[in-house]
């Protein structure tokens, strides 16, 4: 038995997330089926996250062990034969066998996309909200650096979570950006909350809708209250972009 | 009456092309059935080019005689109310009577792109055609640059073309370049025959797969013989990106 360290991304448009669950169809279950047809083996897959329904990924690892000989470019060839074709791996490799795609993760980072032209558009309908109002992503860029640090995020922390244990995570980095009538905010930190990043953009669309005012991240972190915070944004602006191991 | 120009975008992955016909859905028909929701009027809709079946669109511009009142963001919010996701109006204005958005118009851009990477692509699988083996953007980018200038591109008209008329064409410029995994093929020119874009990228892929030697464009466009240059590139890559005006 060897564990394989498979790297894909998909259009999460059709899925009801990650994870299987009874209700609707996931990438985990379709990969699972995908590995059944190609080993010949039901084998469990172990993810490095899990992202919401309708959550995209350009970059995410999961693991499975098998007997397979097939490595490199022909797992994956075979895999995308039998994955439907939002689904694609783009790497797959012997890693050790007591790599966890989850816990061995130093961090991740994500980007959420807004569309910001003046009617919707027809691509960034799938892969962004529309915000119609022109954002200043200058002033929206200096705000979001109070996420920067170490935090208790308690506030930025979907309803429905199962987590256990603290809700201090560690952003290294965000910043918003423009590009044409699109504007990124990218964050990247050690690990994220059930909805956390959604918060994060929630709360930053408060601000520049004026609805709270731009000093209002440190109060919120510290209050610990999600009903201070931003609603969740629409899980169809973001995208797990990168996944850091060592 | 005054005649209105529409700016649209669409992705085209639904629609048999612009052009109303009797076998499928076209972006044509759904904007005349938004037009007459919106004015209660069924108008003809003329377009600034007519786009093959699957082909995307960045701006598309055509035009409209109407009473309606309604103008600019009013007249494409009342009209996207009414269109399909897929299509999207985000220019509206009075244009004089006389205006033509296809003899008017000075030249267009296109962009077609070529996904490269390893694996096949959940997104660009749909905006894009896939090509496994790594482009040499630099040699083709040169090589490229014997469709500038004015010829005769008959060897590069698709069959079934109904063209009356000259089959000179002037490309002002293009280029092969690549951000990241993907190639973008652009060009520039005064006008296109049928499928001519499609046959010039079918070309340039048959000179990167040394299937007709790097020299070749000039010898084909000499003979102006349809079966001397490549194959035409799927519809899925191309997107009409721009249409000049004065």
């Amino acid at each position: 038995m060897a564990r394989i360290l498979l790297t894909l991304r998909y259009d999460g448009t059709a899925y009801h997330g990650w994870q299987v669950q009874p209700n609707g169809v996931t990438v985990q279950q379709v990969l699972q089926d995908a590995v059944e047809a190609v080993t010949g083996v039901r084998s469990g897959i172990t993810g490095c996250s899990r992202t919401d329904a309708g959550v995209h990924a350009d970059m995410f690892c999961c693991t499975f062990d098998s007997d397979t000989l097939l490595r490199g470019d022909k797992l994956c060839c075979a895999l995308n034969f039998h994955l439907p074709r939002d689904v694609s791996v783009y790497d797959a490799r012997e890693v050790e066998e007591a790599f966890h795609p989850r816990y061995h993760a130093k961090g991740k980072r994500y980007v959420y996309r807004i569309w910001n032209g003046a009617q919707r558009h027809p691509v960034y309908d799938k892969y962004a909200v529309w915000l119609k109002k022109p954002l200043d992503v200058d002033f929206l860029d200096r705000v979001a650096q109070d996420y920067v640090g170490t935090h208790d995020f308690a506030a930025f922390c979907g309803a429905g979570s199962d987590l256990l244990g603290t809700t201090e995570r560690t952003i290294s980095a965000c910043s918003v950006t423009r590009e044409g009538d699109v504007v990124l905010f990218t964050v990247e930190g050690d690990g994220f909350l059930y909805n956390m990043v959604r918060i994060m953009v929630g709360t930053l669309l408060e601000i520049a809708a004026e609805r709270l005012s731009p000093d209002s991240i440190p109060t919120i972190l510290e209050g610990r209250d999600r009903t201070a915070a931003g609603p969740t944004a629409p899980a169809q602006g973001l995208c797990l972009e990168q996944v850091f191991y060592d």
